[in-house]
């Protein structure tokens, strides 16, 4: 037995609350080294006498499933509703040749009696506190959002256009730079809620639209100001009621790592210096100033003067404009206790707002339910653009970072997640796809099997094209109509919960080009293909052979034998007819 | 390679602030698995071409050294004080035959370019912040608790002994039952203050002294009175004042998971059903109530009153007695959320007071700044004890269990613990050494060595002896003089903090029966032999061969050669004379 690959933590991503009443447990093996895992845990019974009259600790046996296996790895599962809301547990690990328990404290035998005693040895959930579970806002996990970078969105009042404005244009060879302006604007959004709506859009994210000298205004020059070439509070007022009646929420964001560098706040210090009442906002260091790129000094968010003023400005736009999320701007660079303070300000006002930080990163000590409800969940969506999209991964490489990338955050943090292939900050899924379609639908089709929200950036839906920042900031084409299966599979998430939040991914078969899995809730099953090199002829799982399927993308009938020929570049998303 | 084997993870016990300026890494491989890994982080150069012109993100190479090898792992370490407070970072392992890049997303060749440069790939420590750091008070490193049952300790007061007060006894025989009393008190603990600090103890632990009907006062009566058997608030005063002056501080008991059955509120609510207003400080159903144990009901602490009332008492005696600690009881069946509250409102009051939670297993979760300084340690000492008192492990089981209990905390939360090898939940560490007094010793001297303050339960000294609860809770004799290395061992870690706090830990050589150690710091090495079964000759380490130690506990000098002798059950402390 491969004791060395065998992991378990506590309080963790392998044993948290997913619920008042429930825990889950995880256990990670070394693939195929382990025939079951069994986990132990109090039983109601307590202590009992055993033949010999030596009282011994009282175990429930709950068998594991193996939940994925991936190339280096096993992953078991088991939920359990502990009796009195307290779990004290070990593993039962079986490889076919020996048994082994496996505890807090280590490996152990089996027939170990002083260890099977000896209850602190064990692990432990020492309680469920309904007031430390992770809670996400419920609509969350419904949602498909929308990236929205105003000044490249819709131009929908020229009275309010910069001065020199660019002639609008989504060519790749337009002028994109931070202090280049097309006249993007809330008024454009506005108008464009119908469309969003039809796409089946819930809820849009805005990049900054708060007073800024730059076109990506992440250099906010006044927090309580609507950049006056993106209009007016009125018109933000009018965007979230319009939105609202069409069951679109609106999440802003909050760049509060720094300021910009035209803020009457870090003037006041750069000009005064040590006199300043500002000086203390900011980390300056003999000539210089700590800054978070060109032109944006970094926030000394420990300040309290800095937090109350941030706090005030997360509390005015909700209790304002009634919006209903905030996505937190470099939100790791700033301190966990500030968040903490946020949270509780912006929860007190508005409960189900959704906080959502931007980390790339594994972000497990932001999500223990004291700071974010979730983050850009980048990592889960990378290895879909890279098998998919750039194919750098086969499939094999697909599942293992796929699912450790899942596996990452406990089940109801995930449902918590903003997934996304691309942003403002990264090229757009179709240039990684080199402009191929077929593609780009496959890697939207896998996103929305995600659970948690999932987010499309602007022209997603009609390809728009571009590299990296910032000509993946053109401006949005309006002459041509959305071609790709966004709305289809908006549509589909909202028809079938399974696809999304309430399922469970079992994975049937995996080669380097093609991946059959299912998602599962108590209602239904979705069988799902996704293949990509070459048309070829695949082998059938034997569960889903000679039956019929919907496939729901299409609408067609398909009858399932032993082998199934694909087209390149293809998916199927089938349920039994 | 075994991939399987390696293990690290951000924001964790493998990578840490250690101060303001300090990350800590760690990473754990299957032992004898790697020849040598090496951290790769950030380098002040940033990006710069390479000889084809592609810019590279440069990193800077730190060799990590393996801080521990166990039967199961080796445990590598490295410290870095990053350029920016910032670190992205990844790991270059090698095993002799191949070379594999180790990031947060998976396992890749090092001749990747493309993930050479995908910076979100790696780990990230995003940012050192100063207000989001663990720090314990700094007192506590030093300090060497000695923790008192008061009923049991001394009787100085005869006057204000219960009605049916036993005489003193420390025999096996004696009844000491939860209503049976003795007379100990506060008085007692005054009069043998002198005593205490002879035996260079420099801090008291007291397990409960409020109001309670009991002799352990675990079910607590009214919190804000002294029991009167123990004596008044004057009384309590007067012991932390004379303590001080001893440069001896007080840790008081807070019982806050339960009340006791005798306690006006839960009368009221009992009484008065759902019509009291302490009803919902309970958790009531149908006719019974979740309770504790026997007599201990459960509080409510999310209930707002609880939560303040609580809080209050906590308030109370830093206010009232100017005590220097509070031990939570049961503290992990407790929510979070009052911890953070807790925490909040005690550190107002008194910044440097010690914040100790009773927790037997991982403690993770509540050491991460804002909750606790530090857990009651039984997991590291448990390895002491049951290689060298109970003997069930050996040299090498001893070894990978320690290291297991050293390594599940940052360096720094390390220096926040009470380690401890028995108190009055358990039995004493005497009767699991089947009275061999030079098993004790040598448990104390292991003790002794371990980073963070460590507790002696009350008459360790002299080696009282006692099974489980109730017998752990006898009278101290005060008839026989103190013959144990306790006042020796005090001594030392004040003379050598290299000892205790400021020393690392590096493993010479392990047997089944033998281990030869180093800790080290940046002014002294100290050497420590310790050997269990038979007289023994055993290979000296190469590094002590040739010189003359001092041995530190009877101040004889020790030439050392290629070998050397050892008596049953001995240890040695040596620093080179």
């Amino acid at each position: 037995m491969e004791k060395q690959a065998i992991l378990h933590k506590t309080k963790s991503n392998y044993a948290y609350a997913y619920d008042a009443q429930t825990l889950h447990f995880r256990l990670r093996s070394k693939r195929d080294d382990l025939l079951s895992v069994t986990l132990l845990i109090d039983h109601e019974d307590g202590w009992l006498p055993n033949e010999k009259g030596v009282w011994m600790w009282q175990k429930k046996q709950v068998t594991m499933r193996k939940e994925f296996s991936t190339e280096l790895f096993d992953y078991w599962f088991a939920e359990i509703q502990p009796h009195n809301l307290k779990a004290r547990y070990g593993f039962l690990l079986d490889d076919g040749q020996t048994q082994v328990l496996f505890v807090e404290r280590g490996f152990f035998s089996p027939d170990d009696e002083f260890i099977q005693n000896d209850i602190n040895s064990y692990f432990s959930f020492p309680y469920i506190h309904e007031n430390d579970l992770f809670v996400a806002p419920a609509w969350v996990k419904e949602t498909v959002w929308y990236q929205i970078f105003p000044e490249r969105f819709a131009n929908g009042d020229v009275t309010n256009d910069p001065q020199k404005t660019h002639a609008w244009s989504s060519a790749s060879s337009a002028v994109l730079g931070e202090f280049e302006f097309y006249g993007g604007d809330l008024r454009g959004i506005i108008n464009k809620l119908p469309y969003l709506a039809d796409l089946g859009i819930s809820g849009i994210y805005l990049t900054p639209i708060f007073k800024s000298p730059t076109s990506h205004k992440y250099d906010t020059e006044d927090y309580f100001e609507i950049d006056p070439h993106f209009g007016t509070k009125e018109d933000l007022r009018e965007l979230v009621d319009k939105a609202h009646q069409l069951g679109i929420r609106i999440m802003l964001d909050a760049v509060f790592n720094h300021i910009g560098w035209t803020s009457y706040q870090f003037k006041d210090a750069q000009t005064k210096g040590k006199t300043s009442k500002y000086y203390d906002w900011f980390y300056f260091e003999e000539d210089s100033y700590l800054n978070f790129s060109y032109h944006m000094p970094k926030l000394n968010t420990s300040h309290p003067e800095v937090i109350d003023y941030l706090i005030q400005v997360a509390s005015y736009w909700i209790l304002e404009a009634d919006i209903d999320g905030w996505r937190l701007d470099v939100a790791n660079e700033v301190d966990h206790q500030f968040w903490k303070k946020f949270r509780a300000a912006v929860k007190s006002i508005k409960p189900d707002v959704y906080i959502c930080g931007e980390l790339w990163h594994d972000s497990q000590a932001w999500l223990n339910g004291d700071q974010f409800d979730g983050v850009m969940n980048y990592p889960l969506a990378k290895p879909i653009q890279e098998w998919l999209a750039t194919e750098r991964l086969n499939g094999y490489e697909f599942l293992e970072q796929f699912v450790h990338a899942y596996t990452r955050y406990p089940k109801n943090q995930n449902l918590g997640m903003m997934t996304l292939l691309d942003s403002h900050d990264t090229p757009r899924i179709i240039t990684s796809a080199q402009n191929d379609y077929r593609k780009v639908d496959m890697c939207f089709a896998l996103l929305a099997t995600t659970p948690g929200s999932i987010c499309f950036y602007y022209g997603s839906e009609i390809y728009l094209q571009g590299e990296d920042d910032p000509d993946n900031r053109r401006c949005m084409n309006w002459e041509v109509t959305p071609t790709s299966n966004i709305a289809k599979l908006t549509q589909l998430r909202k028809n079938y919960p399974t696809v999304g939040y309430a399922g469970e991914y079992d994975f049937l078969s995996v080669t380097d080009y093609t991946i059959i899995f299912k998602k599962c809730s108590i209602d239904e099953t979705i069988y799902f293909v996704f293949h990509t090199k070459g048309r070829e002829t695949v082998d059938v799982p034997k569960e889903m052979q000679g039956q019929t399927f919907v496939e729901l993308i299409h609408s067609q009938l398909i009858p399932l034998s032993e082998q199934l020929q694909l087209d390149e570049y293809s998916y199927l998303i089938l349920k039994k007819s």
